[in-house]
C-alpha cells in the first residue's frame, strides 16, 4: 500500500472557502491509487491571535500551558477539514496527537518529534478513512501536549511520512514551488521541477521560504520524497529528492539574495590558532548570526584578514563586542553597511568547470564589484554593494 | 482534605481582564484550608463562533467533529487560567478532559459523565497544585472528545463534585445568586441565601437561568451543596442544599413569570383513557413543548375541557396540528394569546394552610382574573393576563 502524506500549512486552510477547496483536494487523491494521511496547521491568523492572547495574560507566559493553549489552532482546523469531508461523502475524522499519539522529547515549545505510534492510523486508513492529524504538535512523557519547535507542521508532515514509510509528503502551500531566483523580484524566475535535499537546504537558507531548513534536513535524512506545490492553482510543483534521482543536464538550479547584510573586516589579525574563535565566541553568546565567513592566507605568516557578514541590526552590537574584547586583537576595523549576498546553486557545478569564471565575468561585464567571495561543493557566493542588486 | 470546586462560566471569562479577576478569586481561596479544584467554560462567544464555523462548513455538520470543534474553547480558558495563577506565583496547571480523563456515555454533543479519574488530580492537589479542569467534556470509550449535552460545564462540575466527594461546588456566574423573583422586573426582588434543590428546580424550570435543571437534580441526587455567586461582586450568594439543612420561618421562597405564553383550550373533549396523549402526542413530535396542563373534572362523565399553555411562537403550529388531526375530537377550540404563569414556590406552602387563599385574594383584590390554576407540592402556579403582570 503506497501512502502520500498530504500537509496543509496555515495560509491553505486560513478560511472556509478554503477549507472547503481543501477538502477537494484531498478528495481527488481517492480517485487515484494512494492511501492519504492529511496533517494540518492552524487556520492562519488562529496562531498569532492565541500568543497575543498568552501576552496579555503574561509577557513571562508559562511554557507549558504556552503549548497547550496554541495545539488548540490545529485541533479546530482538523475538524474542520474532516467535517467538510465528511460532507462530501468520504469516511473521515480528525485524529489529535494524543489519540495516535505522536511523542515528543525535548521542551516545551521546542520539543522534536521521536516516535509516531502508527497502529490506529493504519487501522483506520485500511477501513478506508482519511485521518486527518494534527501538526505542530505531540505529547511528551508527563502525557502533556508540547509543540514542535523548528519545522512545525512541516516537520511534523515529515516525521509522520518517515514513519509511515510513506512514497511521498507533499507540502500543499500559498506558493506554487521552489523558483530560481524570487519571482517577485525577477520575471526571468523558473520554477523548479526538481531540486536535491543539498540544494534545497542552501535555497532555504538563503531565504527562499519555501520550508524550514530543519525540515528539509529531516527530509533528507530519512530519504523522503517531498513536494511543495500551490493548494490554489492546478499546477505541478517543485520535488525534493536525493541526488541520485535527478537526471539534469543544468549547471544551476538557482539563484538567491539576501538584502539588509553588513560586512564586518578585521584587518591584521593573528595567524594563529583559536583566533577565529576568540571573536565568534562573543558573538555567538550575544546571540548575533555570523554568515558568510573568508580568511585571506596569510601572506606574512604572523598577520591575516578576517571578514565576515551579519544582520545589518545587528552591526552596532557587533562593533561593541568586538571593540570592548581585549581577547581579539587586530590593526583596524572596518565596517560595511549595504551589502548584498548572491548566491548560484546547483549540484551541476562541481563537475562543470567555467562556472566561477562565468558568474564572475557576468559581473564584472556590469561593473559590479565582487568584494567577498566564498565557495562550497555546490554554491557560490559573492558580496556586492546592496545597489548592484537591482542592476538588469 | 476539604476540597471546594469552583467553577466559571463563560462570561466570568469572557476577557482576558476577567480572567485575571477570576485568577485572583481563585488565588483569595489559598488563605483558607480548602483544596481547589477549578472547572471553566470557555471564553464567552468562543463556542458560538465555533459553531458558526461548523455551520459555514455544513449545515449537517458531524457530530464527532463538532465535540473535537467546541472542546477546545474549554482548553483555551483553562490553560490562560492556568498560566495566569503561575504568573501569580502560585502551582497550576490545565488539564483536559482526555489527561484525567473523564468519561462519558452517550452520543456525542448529548454525552454524560459516568467516571471521573480522580489519581493524578489528587496526587497533584497533594503536592499544593491548583488543576484547572476542561468543563463540557470527556472522553468516550473510542478515546474521542465528547460534549456533555445538558447543563454543560455545569453538569462537569457537579461530577466532579461527587467523585471528589468535595465539599462545596461553587458556581461563579455573571448574576449575584438565585432571587426571589426577578431583580430586572421588580425591585422588591430579594437574593435568596439557602434554598432546596426542590425548590430550585421549580425557580430554574420557572426561568430562573441561573443554572440548568439537570445539573440541580444532580447535585441533588448526589447530595452536593451548590453556591452560586457573582464572579464581579464580592457579595455572598445563594447556598442550594438540602431541605433538612434550611432552617427557615419563610413560606415562600421565590416567584416567578413566564412571558410570551399562549393559552390553548379544547371544550367538549371526550373523557375516556388515551385522548390526553392523543392530543399531545402530535404536539411533542412537531417538537412543541407543552407547559401548564388542566383537565377539569367531567361534569357528565362523558365530556371534559382540556387547557394547556404553549409558547406563543407554536401557536400557529399548534392550532394547524389540532385542526388537521382527526384523531383529536372536540367541541370547540379556543386560542388565547399574551397570558402569563405566576408562580409561588417555597417548600414551607406544604405545611402553611392558606397559602393559597392568600394569592388568590391578592389577586382578587387587585382586580386580575385567574384563568388557569395548577398546584404541586411546593408550587403554585395562575395563569393571568399577561397585562396584569405589571400591576403593582
Amino acid at each position: 500500500m503506497k501512502i502520500v502524506v498530504l500537509k496543509f500549512g496555515g495560509t491553505s486552510v486560513g478560511t472556509i472557502e478554503k477549507i472547503k477547496k481543501v477538502a477537494q483536494i484531498i478528495g481527488s487523491y481517492r480517485k487515484k491509487k494512494y492511501k492519504i494521511i492529511v496533517v494540518s496547521s492552524a487556520m492562519s491568523g488562529v496562531t498569532n491571535e492565541l500568543i497575543r492572547k498568552s501576552y496579555a495574560i503574561s509577557k513571562n507566559f508559562s511554557d507549558s500551558e504556552y503549548d497547550t493553549l496554541l495545539s488548540t489552532g490545529e485541533q479546530v482546523a482538523c475538524s474542520l477539514i474532516a467535517g467538510r469531508l465528511i460532507h462530501n461523502g468520504f469516511k473521515s475524522r480528525s485524529w489529535l496527537a494524543w489519540q495516535l499519539p505522536i511523542l515528543t522529547s525535548g521542551n516545551y515549545k521546542n520539543s522534536r518529534i521521536y516516535h509516531v505510534n502508527k497502529n490506529k492510523i493504519l487501522n483506520y486508513i485500511h477501513k478506508g478513512g482519511i485521518p486527518i492529524i494534527t501538526g505542530f504538535q505531540g505529547i511528551n512523557q508527563n502525557q502533556r501536549i508540547t509543540t514542535i519547535g523548528r519545522g512545525g507542521s512541516d516537520a511534523s508532515a515529515i516525521m509522520i511520512a518517515k514513519f509511515f514509510k510513506a512514497h511521498r509528503c507533499i507540502i500543499y502551500t500559498d506558493v506554487e514551488g521552489v523558483y530560481t531566483t524570487d519571482p517577485n523580484k525577477l520575471n526571468k524566475a523558473k520554477k523548479i521541477k526538481i531540486i536535491s535535499y543539498e540544494e534545497m537546504l542552501e535555497m532555504a537558507s538563503l531565504g527562499a521560504k519555501v520550508m524550514q531548513p530543519v525540515s528539509i534536513q529531516d527530509a533528507r535524512l530519512n530519504r523522503i520524497n517531498v513536494e511543495v506545490k500551490s493548494s490554489f492553482k492546478k499546477s505541478s510543483g517543485t520535488l525534493i529528492t536525493k541526488r541520485t534521482n535527478i537526471i539534469s543536464n543544468k549547471i544551476i538550479t538557482g539563484i538567491s539574495s539576501t538584502q539588509n547584510d553588513s560586512k564586518v573586516s578585521l584587518i591584521g589579525v593573528r595567524d594563529k590558532p583559536g583566533v577565529a574563535a576568540s571573536i565568534f565566541k562573543p558573538l555567538s553568546k550575544n546571540s548575533i548570526n555570523v554568515d558568510m565567513v573568508v580568511q585571506n592566507i596569510s601572506a606574512n605568516g604572523k598577520e591575516t584578514d578576517l571578514t565576515f557578514t551579519i544582520k545589518t541590526e545587528d552591526l552596532k552590537k557587533t562593533k561593541k563586542i568586538i571593540e570592548n574584547n581585549k581577547n581579539i586583537k587586530f590593526r583596524k576595523l572596518f565596517l560595511k553597511k549595504d551589502v548584498a549576498k548572491i548566491s548560484i546553486i546547483g549540484v551541476g557545478m562541481v563537475t562543470t568547470p567555467g562556472v566561477t569564471f562565468r558568474m564572475f565575468q557576468t559581473l564584472a561585464n556590469k561593473k559590479i564589484n565582487i568584494q567577498v567571495i566564498s565557495t562550497s561543493e555546490i554554491k557560490i557566493s559573492v558580496l556586492i554593494d546592496k545597489k548592484d542588486t537591482k542592476k538588469p
